[in-house]
């Protein structure tokens, strides 16, 4: 495109591997640090090496970190006893802003998908099934997406695990979103607040 | 925020130099390099970091350049008496898509600004007026944005070479944009095409 630089080039097409980035994204990002912020630029070429190069995978529940277990884990004051499954470590950033929960996480790192051949072994469903099945845990909470995919996932995680003894199973509340105006809110969603709608008084 | 790993923290934090991209995009690209695309992370920490260690400013035009001359200037079949003067790189990579200008460039990187002290020294005037006085340019084309600081700048520049004999000085027209919707186009743009409006037939 630009034939400019060779180097500069590279650059632009290297930025395009980012997720909602294009060319002209991709150039204005290379020219921004070039002209303006080189420090900040050989920064973040240092930090995204070393992250690429030591943030594993948590061996206990799959959330990234550069040690064995992570800092949820290792955290004796949260409750090892209750597990949240979620899809991606973006659901676990969302869940913690949240200082509503307290337990662990189970990270799939996808959904059960046959056509992109990713089944339980992919997600590493065994784990926690091994995990949940040696009574460890109190209950588990299913939070995949609210998709075809997500509600597939948390229907086979139920199957395999609806008969564990002492196993309390429960799934995210589904209605209508805080600030969220009945008439932008879709069907869905609506049919669902309304079939789980809440008592306030009386017995229903 | 996450408290989750201390290298993806600071990851999500590094990502924010880029322009445009704010906490969440940031958070999104350093989870979308560390579960998909490893690989392409990493050529584009590499890639980055050889480019801000290798590009510097042509000596001759001040594009950037991993040699002395950027490929531009050293391009014999261009005309090096034509000079066209902008004010970033961004602003080439625009010229160089119409495929319609086979001359060299100045860059300014930046334009005049007193209150932020960018005098004439900051955009390199010197070297620019030094070569045209020499008489080896034929044309100078301003270029510069259609800013109040854009055409001060231009207006600096104009002032210098005015008195340069066989100096032709040249800027870009002013009109409605293809494909513009004149509703859609401001006062001062309508203005321009109207004051500046072509003869299609007669002598006016």
């Amino acid at each position: 495109m630009s034939k400019v630089s060779p180097l500069v080039d590279s650059l632009i097409e290297a930025f395009q591997c980012l997720p909602g980035v294009g060319p002209k994204s991709a150039q204005r990002m290379a020219l921004h640090l070039l002209e303006r912020n080189k420090n900040a630029g050989l920064i973040l070429a240092n930090t995204l090496e070393a992250a690429l190069e030591n943030v594993e995978k948590c061996k206990e529940c799959r959330i990234f970190t550069e040690n064995d277990t992570c800092q949820i884990c290792s955290n004796e004051k949260r409750n090892e006893r209750l597990i949240c499954v979620v899809e991606s470590v973006s659901d676990v950033f969302a869940i913690e802003q949240s200082n509503q929960f307290n337990g662990h996480y189970f990270i799939l790192h996808g959904h059960l998908s046959p056509i992109d051949d990713i089944g339980p072994d992919e997600l590493a469903l065994n784990n926690l099934f091994t995990k949940v099945k040696k009574g460890l845990v109190e209950e588990v909470i299913l939070a995949t997406g609210s998709t075809l995919e997500g509600e597939t996932t948390s229907h086979f995680i139920f199957d395999n695990l609806k008969n564990v003894e002492n196993l309390k199973l429960t799934k995210l509340a589904r209605g209508v979103p805080l600030g969220g105006e009945l008439e932008y809110v879709d069907r869905g969603t609506i049919m669902h607040a309304l079939s789980d709608r809440q008592i306030l008084k009386g017995d229903g």
